[in-house]
């Protein structure tokens, strides 16, 4: 919660859920990572949050892109950003999007197949490819590993493979998962990079760039550690496997710039005991849920802290759910939150660190409730 | 998939991934199911589908309508339903969805819990109200019975208050899950409901509607009982417990009306063994995932049927994924799907039986993409 937020929300008061975004601090991450990475470019993973507001900013800061399709290609692009910054970053990708990525400039892609690579050699002939690679994703609350990544071993084969097909091998990168609060995490991967960048050498092949990922976390409800200490975890295990020959690092963050910047506010919909008993649990349902932004309390994965205006209260646990017909639409059960016992209907509260993974998450109208709406301030 | 549907596809071969649903169907499965259950009303539950086509045929069937929201309800209105057609069927309402809903003339509600009650009985005066009981979910694909409902020691408190409250006590209601497959659910869920009603009449109260909620399942690649066996069971229910004196029964389809009358297309985007081995499982990735349309294939919970232009060939398991960046976007891993080995980016397949809680379900621009596009033929 920042200052200008708290003002915006006391001011206003606009209606319930809505996402409120202070863009200064975007801007305040934004160098912060820098700081912490001075030898990085940031590719601003534009999923976290694609709003215009946060790409211009990004864009008059001199950052990069990572995009997941070509909607966010094109969204970049109407925010100002030239081509030759933005990375398309899915390793799956229609033959279409590559096609028009390519027509608007694009020269960087990602793939971990041969299928794929086969894909953007027809489609973009000669571009800049790089390959991703399985890695450990311990640590992080929200892991990607199952679904992308190849082994050392294939990987040589594709990079071997792109060469031949006439494309610029030009990079390797990995995600140790996002939300990772383990900076070790980082070193374990860069050191199976590394490997590959050897064998690779050997080759023939002079990888010229390493992309790191995402994943550097925000403050929920646990600290994290500083970016300072991902930063220094980075740079000392870049070194101590590519030595005073660094290749060019690129880093994905979405969460880490957008995360903290944001505040949905919503509103209490419903407190019940529905057995009628002091001893039954207590449900307090919001008129936001799963359906409605909060997609990442999945599996209770992701824990947001909340603020609401009896703090201070005696508190007591605590089931969240979501305001829709839907079962499933409940945030917190397993491990309970802890509120305060006099929370009641019509309450307003502020659910913290949103700006990232929540706006366009929500659905265009599960169960006859509109998306979220979004201030940029 | 209908021949109408079968027909259009083919010749407008209209964008990936989109959803085709056949109107005729609906109406279609309306009549089957006032054919199997001749004296209960039919509320859709509209968030099964809330398309104006969907509705506007409905209306003219001469449905009723179960709404979830304000959104829901003036939606109905919009599509020519009544107010007095239109059940506030969410136990969780804000009060000013219960206000609207009043003003608009809805004078049927639903609630669980008391202080759901009472904020009814502030902003509806006097309006027609319905207890719901937690009951059994089992047989259930799709659970509903954690986050609804309360017990009958409970319910009778309940609708004792509501008389008090100046409120009509006018039914009980349940819900057995969704995609229940066990018509016994229905039988042990009116035994209970049976049970309050004769408590309440000895204290005065007259239940005069049982609202028996939805549940009823449509065949994805399992058989399910014809509706007729769910309707014998009711009926038969109902005349043990209640006798001759039967009250009104409401039932609340939402899925078993609309759900096999869609059919999704949708791109292959890629397929890979990312190991590179044949060993390796095979990924197939679709333009269409669980944030953009196929939630309910959370937990592999809803198993949809797909044909392919390569049906006949030699089938391989597979797993099925959506095109998003996100790691949780996995349709099916643990189970996996038997496909064609021949499938390749580019095929164009049907993902059958997805009227139903997929059109507004999908988000509104995740990873940048654009929310499903519909037609109603």
């Amino acid at each position: 919660m920042t200052p200008k937020i708290d003002r915006f929300l006391a001011e206003q008061q606009p209606a319930t859920p809505c996402l409120v975004v202070d863009v200064d601090r975007v801007a305040e991450r934004y160098h912060a990572l820098q700081d912490a990475l001075p030898l990085a470019h940031i590719y601003y993973a534009v999923k976290a949050n694609p709003a215009r507001a946060i790409l211009e900013r990004l864009v008059t800061l001199g950052s990069c892109f990572d995009a997941a399709s070509i909607g966010e290609i094109r969204m970049c692009v109407a925010a100002g950003a030239s081509a030759d910054r933005i990375s398309f970053g899915n390793t799956v990708k229609k033959v279409s999007a590559i096609r028009e990525a390519r027509e608007l400039g694009v020269d960087l892609y990602a793939f971990d197949s041969m299928e794929e690579l086969e894909k953007i050699a027809a489609h973009a002939p000669g571009a800049r490819v790089y390959c991703r690679l399985a890695v450990e994703n311990q640590g992080a609350d929200w892991p990607l590993s199952r679904k992308f990544g190849t082994t050392i071993e294939h990987g040589r084969v594709l990079m071997l493979r792109a060469r031949e097909l006439g494309m610029d091998p030009y990079g390797l990168s990995f995600h140790v998962g996002s939300q990772q609060t383990d900076t070790a995490a980082y070193e374990a991967a860069i050191a199976r990079v590394a490997m590959l960048h050897t064998d690779l050498a050997r080759a023939g092949i002079e990888i010229r760039m390493v992309n790191l990922g995402g994943g550097f976390p925000v403050r929920y409800t646990s600290d994290v550690p500083e970016i300072d200490a991902f930063g220094m975890a980075i740079s000392q295990a870049m070194t101590r496997h590519f030595g005073n020959d660094l290749p060019l690092m690129l880093v994905e963050p979405g969460r880490f710039l957008v995360g903290d910047a944001g505040v949905v506010s919503t509103e209490v919909v419903l407190v019940s005991r529905r057995g009628g008993k002091q001893s039954d649990p207590r449900w307090v349902y919001l008129d936001i849920g799963r359906f409605s932004g909060l997609a990442e309390t999945e599996g209770e994965a992701i824990r947001y802290d909340f603020r609401t205006p009896r703090d201070g209260d005696a508190c007591g646990p605590t089931i969240m759910a979501g305001p829709s017909c839907d079962g499933v639409d409940i945030m917190y059960e397993k491990r309970r939150v802890g509120l305060p016992v006099t929370l009641e209907s019509g309450d307003r509260i502020e659910i913290l660190s949103t700006g990232a993974y929540v706006s366009t998450y929500c659905s265009t109208g599960f169960n006859g409730f509109p998306p979220l709406t979004e201030y940029y301030i």
